[in-house]
């Protein structure tokens, strides 16, 4: 008998984006003359918008005075902030949705992290390969390392992951993807929830980036697919949004149609397990950040998002156009922040990302580390400022590589 | 094979606060015209320190400006709190602690359900019978309710908790404990930290109330008593000291001594399993909060944590003196935001609970909701306006029960 849970154990010691982390500050105190440019981790760089600045400076003056403030909140959120984002982030897309059915989190990465307490230590996990290294760790951590598959996603298949040939109890999907920033085709999701219904499956639906989709027929919601409420759970941040990466906030919906059948055959809601694992481990957001939150959906709050995800898909345009021009192949970067790179030369992922820190000082993020099939890729990101990303690529067009 | 952790079907119905919002909500829409005096549920009444609050419009000033914004923090938290946690918390007391050894998290509660993960699910378990209902809650969640004991703290031991008779693995201790407002001693805690270290024990020490403290002689962390840094992770919250419910902001401890040995003989740090689900499930305190929390370790903000304190103590002490006047039991309230009261009359604690909130309008806690020793008991917290406090014990001193 172990007093730790030893399924920590089994865990890769470290994790992504520690390592470049850490090579990029090897890197950094070995030049320290060289002006180093991050393409590598998805953190933004424009500040909060404006509304949401005003919205929390009035906030905390709220929190100063006796008859304003505000103690425990719900530990599902305030109901002006779930209300707003049934209605501005779903109803317009024809997805309706009750109040509870939305959970306001510190952030996409803790709900995705945590949803494993409501769900079974035995059940199989199938995931993308290459894939967001949180419903890796996170299943390990729960028990469930040897039942995960991978579902590749790569050139031999078009970049469509395929449905699994068998039953797979818990399956993950990332649209507008994590790393690669490709999208998936309401023809494509249907088959997912098709599937999942057939099978009594759960589709765990990452949307963390559906706010830079520009295509018209790409859906944002996997609700938007018919019967999906009955078998899928989707996460949202507003982390990408409206650069709330420090703010922490986001929100995870759990349809009251979604129940799952336990052993001894009790019809169980997903949504009552959620709501009581969030009422036990979770005390709420912060009142000052979901004022934060919700002012991201007032029209001018609405408008500086707008303008914020502008500027970031300015900077994939314009990436993408100058690496395509230079002869580099590559995918993504059209509905989504992150630019799929092939490496030149049939090199390795983490031999393209050392190459181009050495000798050009811009840091990626290999794609070998999201997962065997990301070998071969590098991916960068489109949260930068613009001058750098143009250094870059200016970095890139006069490299003799 | 069950696609749901069915531990979660284990669990008691309703959580404690749930059930009272729900009695409450009822009384208040059948008598609209009483005015309600809540003593129940812990939550702070008093206002942010304005140092918090200048601290917070400063940080959010700086949200604002692409030159200040801040993204991702470190998930342990930023360097500038952690240091300020060491410094002002833990080495007045001789409790040397690096910074590497704070986790910066949104609150203890959070960390008390969340702690669990890194724990062995076939853990046996010690908890004081009344408790905090989010200890019993989380381990049914990760599957060990069977082997969850209680440690009755009632009359008949004088309040104090036996060691248990054989082997634990991991033992909840709650100082100044809430529910019942009592602390331990030195001595007392001495005998627990030695009986961690001889069974190789975890002790989960929640110290979220010990900045009520009063008494000189009492210890403020599970550190001061020597070898606890090989054997106690502690849980430290803002939530009362500086009234940070709806704020979200707390830390925990896990001193680089602490091991635990893996079923294949290895020696496993606790500090790197929390480390590690921390940076897998959680993404850092909002940065604005972090600036919050280290105001409160300024001159004017430890001086104005201070003065709310005095305020909820002089509740305390005011409550404490009337109701032992009239001939009631209290217990605890002198270095603690919580009074134990003996329910008059042999009554049981609910029955006392609906006959105070029927006859006075009056919410508190039934103790028996916190454990079967509780019953007997209810909870009364300090944390109201002083002219509500008073109120209420004027209604009870002119009742006629």
């Amino acid at each position: 008998m172990s007093l730790i849970n030893e399924h920590f154990l089994e865990l890769n010691d470290s994790y992504l984006f520690s390592t470049i982390a850490g090579k990029v500050r090897e890197y950094k105190s070995a030049h320290p003359e060289r002006k180093v440019i991050s393409l590598g981790i998805g953190d933004v760089t424009r500040p909060l918008p404006q509304a949401c600045i005003e919205a929390m400076h009035k906030a905390v003056d709220e929190m100063g005075h006796a008859e304003t403030f505000r103690g425990y909140g719900p530990e599902q959120g305030y109901e002006f902030l779930r209300k707003a984002i049934a209605e501005y982030d779903f109803a317009p897309r024809g997805v309706m949705l009750g109040t509870d059915e939305i959970f306001i989190s510190d952030g996409a990465k803790s709900d995705c992290g945590n949803i494993g307490d409501i769900l079974g230590a035995g059940c199989s996990v199938g995931m993308t390969d290459p894939v967001y290294p949180v419903y890796v760790d996170s299943n390990v951590m729960g028990g469930r390392g040897p039942r995960i598959s991978y579902l590749p996603v790569n050139e031999a298949n078009g970049f469509v992951p395929q449905l699994p040939q068998g039953h797979i109890d818990i399956i993950y999907l990332c649209y507008p993807n994590n790393p690669t920033g490709l999208v998936i085709s309401r023809e494509e999701l249907k088959k997912w929830v098709d599937y999942a219904r057939r099978e009594k499956s759960l589709i765990i639906y990452d949307a963390a980036y559906e706010a830079y989709i520009r295509h018209d027929d790409i859906p944002h919601s996997i609700y938007e697919i018919e019967g999906a409420k009955e078998c899928a759970i989707e996460l949202r941040s507003y982390s990408k949004t409206a650069g709330f990466t420090g703010q922490r906030c986001g929100c995870t919906i759990v349809p009251k149609e979604l129940t799952a059948t336990s052993s001894d055959g009790r019809t169980v809601s997903l949504n009552r397990l959620w709501n009581r694992r969030q009422c036990t481990k979770f005390n709420g957001t912060p009142y000052v950040t979901q004022r934060a939150a919700e002012a991201i959906y007032s029209p001018e709050g609405r408008e500086q998002v707008r303008s914020t995800i502008d500027y970031y898909m300015g900077n994939s345009d314009m990436m993408k156009g100058r690496l395509e021009a230079l002869g580099y192949q590559v995918r993504g970067g059209e509905d989504a922040p992150y630019i799929w790179l092939k490496t030149p030369d049939g090199r390795g992922s983490w031999e393209f990302f050392d190459l181009l820190l050495e000798e050009l000082s811009i840091v990626t993020t290999p794609g070998v580390g999201f997962g065997p099939s990301g070998e071969g890729f590098v991916r960068l990101t489109a949260f930068g400022r613009r001058e750098d990303c143009e250094e870059a690529m200016e970095r890139i067009a006069a490299w003799k590589r």
